[in-house]
């Protein structure tokens, strides 16, 4: 039996390890969640791009093989209305890449949108009342937010600042993620929206933990157990890793995509609005380099992706990665090629080895 | 006797506490240095705006109340040309400033440049031969390096990135201080120039000890005790400290200043150019809400800071802090009004606590 220095996420969350695998949208489906889970983590479905049927599907695969807890994620941004000048800017910023590509400006392809949690995801909560629900960008209207701790399920968010962990607390969530800088994927920003103060793990979590009474999960930047410890050694109760399981055998990337991970080095990423329209870091690409990393022409989260799409599985047919969001954090490169339970498994053990 | 989980930089630098005081040009002098090497911690001297004559008598004050060792620390950037159209431009931009306060904008008044190392430093470092010389923005040129070297000083250098530590290393640097995006004042950048890739030092510390084979100096959004563990979980073989020490009472900072970092909160710091052409950390004040964080119309470094000083001293006149540079690290909140005696006291007795 391990001891870990803080009990109070372990016994929170009903799980082994205080470790948390940060739920990525569009890299990863249960099969990633499960393997985590079954290594004594707490495995993360992450919901934003799926539809309500896939999003049962997912859980259902995830029910029939493991009856522990999971961590549902999603997204509670406020969709906006849809702009057309904005939109049109946009395709015209964008136009001399649908040119290079054979595509015409003017189609209107179908493309997966990132939706908020809504009336079906709060069903399907109860329905399936997974041991931990995670939100990204605040919380949830408080109708919902209160039927989901109804269905006595823990609840998470993400705080990029003490302000929107103090909020957080104030509005009942169980932990806070502290989402330090370094974090890969979107900021979960929702009071603080200025992408130049973005706070870095080291200096945040203290700040969070002086400022709240529930437990604070360390988030971004942590690679391997040098990380973990570091984020114990801050006060927090627990960390949330994301990159380091990016390169898991049980992500769902193409391996153009695995291939430029793999080469980043620690400063190349930056935070970009330009693939959704919201601050995320990943790795400098063509787009990026050429348009970004934050640009004013963008529509807002999330429309800003629909353009980019017929654009972006074009050139990924063509084994190109220079229209797709690279998520990655600043600690990418202490990722390697093991499969979930190694990576867990490992992290565990060299935590425990000093 | 304390024991410190790493031994390397104690016995390299002759410390007691492997506790660096990250040199603060413009808001200290000889006292806070004198205070900090007392205390059992590396006391370092900023040199970069004081003449050889004052630099002579700063050290003279130091070195006439304490035989041990202390850090001199000298920017070593390449002085660019004087770009009169730059100039002229720059002027532009702040020329309604000038108006506000009743200022003559053709008038050339005299301000304290930011100096880059050069023979006169070469000479007064042999000849006063501290126990470390840190430079800031790479090294200087090898033949300055080599008599430094030759003088038995121990020499120091900021990394941002793994490139940086690695070329350091290569030069001959005793030891990096690898220096997170939450450090205050100048970034120590001189190969990576990027503003937005910044890497947070939690995940910076570790890709840089991998890198390299030489001690790690964790600094940037150390605030406490847990900062410090987690640097030494990280795998530093120390820390640098700046915003720490920056309350204390040995600090020349006017009230105004000293006001404005009191009351700053974690995400109000930012990396701008605007007071001196480098990005630089501080907390957030008129002129950089007016003109950046970041922008174009800046001068190269140092000479972004000569239209500005009268300015700067006009408003700090009326105790206002608008035009000051508020350098400051995103942990300043953690720091306390102590003397440096009890800042290094308290640190050390916190660190061994847990």
């Amino acid at each position: 039996m391990i001891h870990w220095p803080d009990q109070r996420i372990i016994q929170l969350l009903g799980i082994e390890h205080p470790i948390l695998q940060a739920p990525m949208a569009g890299v990863q489906g249960a099969d990633l969640a499960l393997a985590v889970a079954r290594s004594g983590g707490l495995g993360s479905l992450p919901c934003a791009l799926l539809t309500p049927d896939r999003m049962r599907e997912e859980i259902q695969r995830i029910r029939s093989q493991w009856n522990g807890p999971f961590n549902l994620n999603f997204f509670c941004h406020q969709p906006p209305a849809y702009d057309s000048e904005k939109d049109k800017r946009w395709r015209a910023v964008l136009q001399k890449y649908y040119r290079e590509f054979g595509l015409d400006p003017e189609a209107r392809t179908p493309a997966a949108t990132r939706n908020p949690f809504d009336e079906e995801s709060c069903r399907i909560v109860e329905e399936f009342k997974p041991a931990v629900v995670s939100f990204h960008f605040g919380l949830p209207d408080e109708r919902w937010l209160a039927r989901v701790k109804a269905s006595g399920v823990r609840i998470l968010s993400s705080a990029t600042t003490v302000e929107e962990a103090q909020w957080l607390e104030k509005k009942g969530c169980d932990a806070i993620i502290a989402q330090g800088s370094e974090a890969g994927g979107h900021r979960g920003s929702f009071l603080a929206r200025d992408v130049a103060s973005q706070v870095g793990t080291l200096a945040l979590v203290p700040q969070v933990v002086d400022a709240v009474k529930i437990p604070v999960i360390a988030s971004g930047g942590i690679g391997d157990a040098r990380g973990i410890r570091a984020a114990f050694a801050l006060g927090a109760a627990a960390v949330q890793l994301g990159s380091a399981f990016l390169l898991a055998t049980e992500t769902t990337i193409s391996n153009a995509h695995r291939q430029a991970l793999r080469s980043a080095q620690d400063d190349q990423t930056v935070l970009t609005n330009i693939f959704t329209g919201r601050p995320a870091r990943g790795v400098i690409n063509r787009l990026i380099r050429e348009l970004g990393p934050i640009s004013h022409d963008v529509p807002e989260f999330p429309h800003a992706a629909a353009a980019l799409a017929p654009l972006r599985s074009a050139a990924e047919a063509k084994g190109q990665t220079d229209f797709s969001p690279l998520w990655a954090g600043q600690a990418i490169r202490l990722a390697r090629e093991e499969s979930a339970a190694e990576i867990v498994k490992r992290l565990v053990a060299d935590v425990q080895g000093k």
